[in-house]
């Protein structure tokens, strides 16, 4: 297989490192095209157990250096994996809803936090961060192998898509504090960009809300404010 | 005044960016030494603000690129500030204790999140990343303004000093649900390191307790969990 720089409009993505493609290999290995391991790679089990895995599905494994020369520029990483884009459409149910989201790493760090909390279903209104770059899937930890992420076209055509969801616009105006509320099932938990927030015209849209903070910080960190949001939404569900 | 890199044993450290430095300027004048503007600021509003702020405060103000250089890689930068480092015993109260916390950018996230839910007691319990790194202030906002952190030789030290605090050591293993229980103050809140978590002798200090999350994940990102931590202490309290 021949590897090449992460490109936005190719057909392959790439989860650097080893837990995060041990994730794929277990938790979505239709997606694994092959998998690179670094010569200097010294964890015998976890390699034994990617042979395993590989030989079982007929998976080429390449012990090679040169993708990591390509892929992985700060090193620290041992092993890679190819896999394929391919967009899973979300399900009827409780969603996390990002709208513009522009920062790789925040994106990851909301996905896991949605997998931790049960929420596996992603929807992505543009313009956004590409989904399927090795930094959301490093970042999410090899989250992204175990949900389902969907981008629409715009907000309005998720709503359509699933009018019976209530909706939870996070706003710093909000007029439902968070702390005081109970969300209602099946939710959706809409955050806007990191740093512009929601547009102003999701004040008209379900129930907007705001986490109650102290008026010396100007807003929470949004991975923050999600990890928070999903937390509160599923407090009585994981029981 | 001569810049040169930061240097965690050097005696001053740096604010990097406008928004940062405001902070600064508002919240902790006296720790400014002077302030930098790069050439290239084209926001007339905060340079008047600055100009006022230090002309009132007798602090040097010098218009020159070369400190973006040496200080400021990424670009993206138009204002710094020089700042003494000045060690500021926390009080009591209810704290955030961060036990070996090893990621500069994680700190400063997780001390944004304290001044946003009231929690300005911030212990750290080395080995530990330094709390002065321009990296802390950045991901902080410039919330480490205003807060008060102090590093203790152990968490022994610590406690001997706060024996009335009621202890809450986050562990994956924590006996107690955190969804579930009510948070007594004067609260400790105590978060591990990144990847190792706290050690294992803190599941006989006080209440340990865990964040109930799906299987599907390992843990959470530990700026997420002390976020949570936080809002879930704090939740009758900025009312």
């Amino acid at each position: 297989m021949k590897v090449s720089c992460y490109r936005k409009d190719g057909e392959f993505t790439y989860s650097l490192g080893a837990t995060v493609t041990m994730e794929y290999l277990n938790k979505k290995i239709e997606d694994v095209k092959c998998v690179f391991i670094h010569p200097d790679f010294d964890s015998e089990d976890t390699k034994t157990r990617i042979y395993e895995i590989c030989g079982r599905n007929a998976i080429p494994v390449s012990v090679e250096e040169k993708p990591f020369n390509i892929l992985s520029k700060k090193g620290n990483c041992f092993v890679i994996a190819m896999l394929a884009k391919r967009m899973t459409p979300i399900e009827p149910g409780n969603h996390m809803v990002l709208v513009n989201p522009s920062n790789s790493g925040n994106m990851g760090t909301i996905i896991r936090s949605c997998l931790g909390f049960g929420v596996t279903d992603i929807a992505i209104v543009p313009p956004a961060a590409d989904h399927y770059d090795p930094k959301v899937i490093r970042a999410s930890m090899g989250a992204c192998a175990s949900v389902r992420i969907e981008v629409f076209s715009s907000f309005e055509a998720y709503m359509a898509r699933f009018p019976e969801n209530n909706l939870y616009p996070f706003m710093l105006d909000g007029s439902t504090i968070l702390q005081d509320t109970s969300i209602d099932k099946p939710f959706s938990l809409i955050m806007g960009n990191e740093a512009a927030g929601l547009p102003s015209s999701f004040a008209f849209i379900g129930r907007p809300v705001r986490i109650r903070h102290s008026e010396d910080i100007d807003s929470l960190n949004i991975t923050i404010a999600a990890g928070i949001g999903l937390y509160e939404a599923t407090r009585e569900e994981l029981r």
